[in-house]
């Protein structure tokens, strides 16, 4: 077997065999398939794609690569729940706790903020205290003790695909649905789930910016979750608008926290798309029959309370301080606040979550590369939301900064970032569309 | 400017700048845009293309890497004819001296056998003492003495192609129209051609097996002179039977010799593809206006006998023995003797080119890697043509070995390339279709 004759099958849009998918990751991972052959792959993958079969290949060849994360011993179900990321997005820390008050084990790897959009990590790691799972001793015990658990990605957990990635991130080929499947399913089934629901972002301020695209990813998603005999949810949700009203890696654990306890006024967005990922969990989970009925009793779980209280043992179980949390909250802000005021009377038509997040990264919340340190405190309040009525005058948001520059540079990305119009606009749902493998 | 970006927009199917592809050729050549990035940049172009103006500025870039021929001093025009390959393809061995006796100047840069397809070098070094040209100094002796000069690539003309092409044969990016034409013009516009007439092949024995293919080269190559303020003309001509009856080194060289003498009955397919890309490079010189007109002076050159003269006198020129060579033919062949007997009574309808030359491969007249020897004194010279009678039993071919094993083996591939049938086949023309840009 030679890797060219791979490349130009691949080229020529021919469906390459397992054995064929095999060679090229194995030889890339051992030095044996240079680089060079490598990225003309990933180029003529571009172009020509790939089937389920094939992207449900290269997923079990990169899981391969590496180690897993052993969860036997533990009791399941293993579900877990991915969003391509977004602005505002802290839907993982509300919904982990929210399903494990089910009975559901979710282990969570997640990762760090990067470019306009944040990380769940990072917004962990404002909480005092809070570490996430070294090891995976550290790590089953949280998932056992809480019911969720949060780590980083490990160096030994999937090998390939940080090879692969950093090679498609110099050579153009990033943006290849079967790829970026494959990238994402093998990281989340090598850690143990048995099922994922996939928050699949789509707008300003998501990778996928229009719906063709973000469908094309979720049928790759449920195709390849078939080829691999695993159960797939993708669910599609707006990413137009910043998620609830805070922006900001304390700020977003704090909002976290008063959905939790029930103060989701203004966050109907956030708790909408929350609610229909944590139900399908519950589905996958065999806990629900069907995600209607699921979302209904999530509804009345959060009420009820439990969810936080978890929530709140979880920081404690990761080494945090819920007690000083839940002082800080309304309180941890960084020392220069900024308020964007309306040039106009009217109604807010949008608020551009791409400027939202770029915004961030100017205040410190957000990465421009990885190796970038993060601010905790600073970030965005919004004080009104899509459709809000304002008047000349009065405060859409206020930006807390580590310094009077990085306010205005914020403020500047926010004004434009702020579409108001006369009249009201239509309201909108932030569910577009669903697709289940189960 | 970062080749990154240059890869997305290629992948993108935009137009890239004179700028960008300067800095990708130049940085690929001087190290600093590593293997994977060209490699993933050059599927790109094997999908997406590029315009004449695109493939010009890469010629120019990729000239611009190395020397070029200085042949200031020597009176022009400097004409070259480049044919993509076949088999029987002995025409630069009459062309040159036929153009070189109408005062056209013929620097030609050549190739080796490879493949199916024989090289002019190999054939010409099967003549006693025959020597290419070693440095510019030679190259520019001969081609003032004799009106044409024979030489192979040298290391110093155009790196970037050698380094290009390493790496296009390992990424699976051989078969793109724009970077095979300017891996081609580079070359021979590097050698101090001022015009070019190509022989475009198309058939079985060719490179480009269907029109299609052969004419989306012809207008690359034709848009790419445009581009670069050059004259080009090509001529398609077709490859599925070997040109001439001789197939093998010597053999070749006696054939041309043979021809130039006026020895071209069952030669009619050579003569007329080397006298109207003969008579084309009249036009481009300057010597003619029409190449109706200027291949009809051609016929009479060659039947009184100059050219033959100037073939000889080359042969000196370029170190070989004249006397020694002109007492080889007919005479000059290897040890084993068989013969290829028809087993029917019919009309031969076609002699597979490509079956053909790989015959040749298995006498050791070709290479199937460039490390390979060839033998000079082994081939195959066919009684019958296309179109001829045969009776069962009568001889169509002989193949002259270096042991009974190759031959055997030819004359299986023979056996496979012939086929006979009970009515004479449709007769055809050699020339498909001629573009110019003049």
């Amino acid at each position: 077997m030679r890797a060219l004759d791979i490349i130009v099958k691949k080229r020529n849009g021919e469906e390459l065999t397992t054995e064929e998918i095999d060679f090229l990751v194995r030889g890339y991972v051992d030095g044996s398939v240079p680089d060079y052959q490598m990225s003309a792959w990933l180029m003529a993958v571009f172009f020509q794609g790939m089937t389920g079969r094939e992207t449900g290949d290269l997923t079990r060849r990169m899981i391969a690569s590496g180690d897993t994360l052993d969860l036997s011993g533990i009791e399941g179900p293993f579900v877990d729940k991915h969003s391509t990321g977004g602005v505002g997005d802290k839907v993982s820390l509300i919904l982990a706790p929210l399903a494990a008050s089910f009975g559901i084990k979710v282990p969570m790897m997640s990762g760090r903020s990067l470019g306009h959009t944040g990380g769940t990590l990072d917004k962990l790691e404002a909480i005092p205290g809070y570490t996430i799972a070294r090891d995976i001793g550290d790590f089953r015990r949280i998932l056992n003790e809480t019911g969720f658990a949060m780590t980083g990605q490990s160096e030994k957990i999937v090998p390939a695909d940080r090879l692969l990635y950093a090679l498609r991130d110099v050579t153009g080929t990033v943006e290849s649905v079967p790829l970026i499947t494959a990238s994402i399913l093998s990281k989340k089934f090598a850690e143990g789930a048995d099922a994922l629901v996939f928050d699949v972002k789509c707008g300003s301020g998501a990778f996928m910016k229009n719906r063709k695209d973000a469908e094309a990813l979720s049928q790759s998603l449920i195709a390849t979750g078939r080829s691999l005999g695993r159960k797939i949810i993708c669910v599609l949700t707006r990413m137009d608008e910043p998620l609830g009203r805070m922006v900001g890696n304390f700020l977003e654990a704090e909002e976290s926290a008063l959905c939790l306890r029930g103060d989701t006024e203004g966050r109907e967005d956030l708790m909408d798309v929350t609610y229909r990922l944590t139900a399908w969990m519950l589905v996958a989970g065999g806990v629900c029959r069907g995600a209607d009925e699921a979302e209904a009793l999530c509804r009345q779980k959060l009420a009820a309370g439990g969810p936080y209280n978890l929530f709140l043992k979880n920081i404690e179980a990761q080494g945090g301080d819920a007690a000083a949390f839940e002082k800080a909250i309304g309180k941890k802000r960084a020392p220069v606040r900024r308020a964007l005021t309306s040039t106009a009377s009217g109604y807010i038509a949008g608020i551009d979550a791409y400027k939202t997040g770029m915004a961030a990264v100017y205040l410190g919340a957000g990465r421009s590369k990885t190796s970038d340190p993060v601010l905790p405190d600073v970030g965005i309040i919004f004080h009104k939301k899509k459709g809000g009525k304002v008047s000349q005058g009065e405060e859409i948001c206020s930006v807390f900064a580590q310094t009077g520059d990085a306010a205005d540079m914020a403020l500047r990305q926010l004004r434009e970032a702020l579409i108001v119009t006369g009249s009201p606009p239509q309201p909108g749902t932030m569910l577009i569309r669903e697709y289940s493998a189960l």
